[in-house]
């Protein structure tokens, strides 16, 4: 089980992502606790430094299988559903200028909550056509360079635009791109799928990226859910990919990162790479 | 095993009342469905007709274990913890207005989102405080007529004011007030206790009403939460109560009305009354 976990290069407000600040001494510290990889938050690539970054998780032999860019939402309110034009239109650059360094690093660019929230007095159907054609477009640059995009379903509180593997599933289709799949996370599947392992299993190979978190977002083992059942489930569709941690940081970051492999790496799954 | 569902005497945009529109009719269903009870949901019990409601709730041999505030909130956005002391007492006023009617009934009185959210540029901990004082107020007037209130943890994503067990468990202590207790809801559970069943055996006596939803607010049997050992643990605490369906009408109101039923009746409890 390739197992990675995420961290910010920047402060963020966004309360699920683990740590955040000094961004070398958290990498060295992911890989001492024996993670392969690290999943890496970023808001604004025009303002990271790749050769530096690149540097620091080869240092820590870490690999970098996705990129989240949900940054941009939180904190700059870039969506591809926006009313105004302008900020859509940013949003969707915004993503595209991922796709350079997501090449470098051989990494997914994650699409969750840039993807925004129907405004008021706006209409599910408008939005779902503006979201299908921003996807349209940045899944035809990301080709160019071999990069794939996950679209996560998010639960019902956080956006009314996707929220399962099934609604995943049908705008993937509508989009039409090989390099267009969907990210699982075990935190809003077990509010919104009706059986988890099923809809993992319906999901199959366009499962490109799995986020782990507990029914109560803790690190796994500190809710409810059922991750050897969950993880079966996963590796029986043949998921080549990494297990990432996106979890709440507590106790603190330390003893949440700490206990999720701890955790994840007793679990014995069959067809598990 | 004692069954209820939520139906509400007024249209309502809460999306997880199972039941609008014309009341007497709805009752009817209800009890033709073979439910023992029908839990109100009342914005304003000053615009009920009291003597109307008894009477068409004992015509169709139901009984009514609790009185749903929240439509206050939704509707008129009243709350124990708004900046406004006008509404805050408003608020008050309201939920002790609707004492006359839960003890002609033997109701319970529900304490849900009326008690607010944390307004912007406030405290956590003053909405506590106010919380804390409204709930004294209310349980000291309700136990006057020998009414009980219930205060119902909800999950993050609804408010910052009391998500889990032992929260409420440690602002019922601060209150001391032995007609205040907790309402548990399987969909908010889910979401927020770490082990469901761990969580119903500590509340134990306190638990006053239950509600059931499954993991995806959809009737039980929707999702994939085990109401077997949900409801084993709910007995074993030696609980008198109903259990409730509160959960979204879908794929319409009627089939989940029918659905809920046929699965509880299907489950074996021991210690079930």
């Amino acid at each position: 089980m390739k197992l990675s976990i995420v961290l910010s290069t920047h402060t963020t407000q966004f309360e699920a992502v683990a740590f955040e600040g000094d961004f070398e001494a958290n990498v060295a510290k992911i890989a001492k606790w024996g993670y392969d990889g690290v999943e890496i938050a970023i808001r604004d690539p025009g303002l990271v430094n790749a050769d530096q970054l690149e540097q620091v998780v080869k240092r820590h032999h870490l690999t970098v299988p996705a990129i989240g860019t949900g940054q941009a939402w939180n904190e700059e309110k870039l969506s591809f559903t926006d009313r105004n034009p302008v900020i859509r239109r940013k949003a969707i650059e915004r993503v595209k200028s991922h796709v350079p360094l997501a090449s470098r690093l051989n990494a997914l660019i994650i699409v969750g909550l840039i993807r925004g929230i129907t405004p008021a007095g706006s209409g599910h159907e408008r939005s779902m056509a503006l979201l299908l054609e921003a996807l349209k477009e940045c899944s035809r640059v990301a080709a160019e360079a071999d990069v794939r995009i996950a679209i996560e379903p998010l639960n019902r509180y956080e956006t009314d635009l996707i929220h399962s593997v099934d609604e995943g599933l049908d705008l993937i289709r509508k989009v039409s791109a090989d390099n267009l799949g969907l990210l699982l996370d075990t935190f809003h599947m077990n509010i919104e799928e009706p059986v988890i392992e099923e809809s993992i299993r319906t999901c199959g190979d366009r499962i490109f990226h799995f986020h782990v978190a507990d029914s109560n977002r803790w690190y796994p083992g500190g809710g409810h859910l059922d991750f050897d059942t969950i993880l079966g489930a996963l590796y029986s569709t043949g998921y080549q990919g990494f297990v990432s941690g996106e979890f709440m940081p507590l106790p603190d970051a330390d003893i949440a990162a700490s206990q999720n492999i701890e955790w994840l790496r007793k679990i014995k799954t069959s067809n598990c790479v």
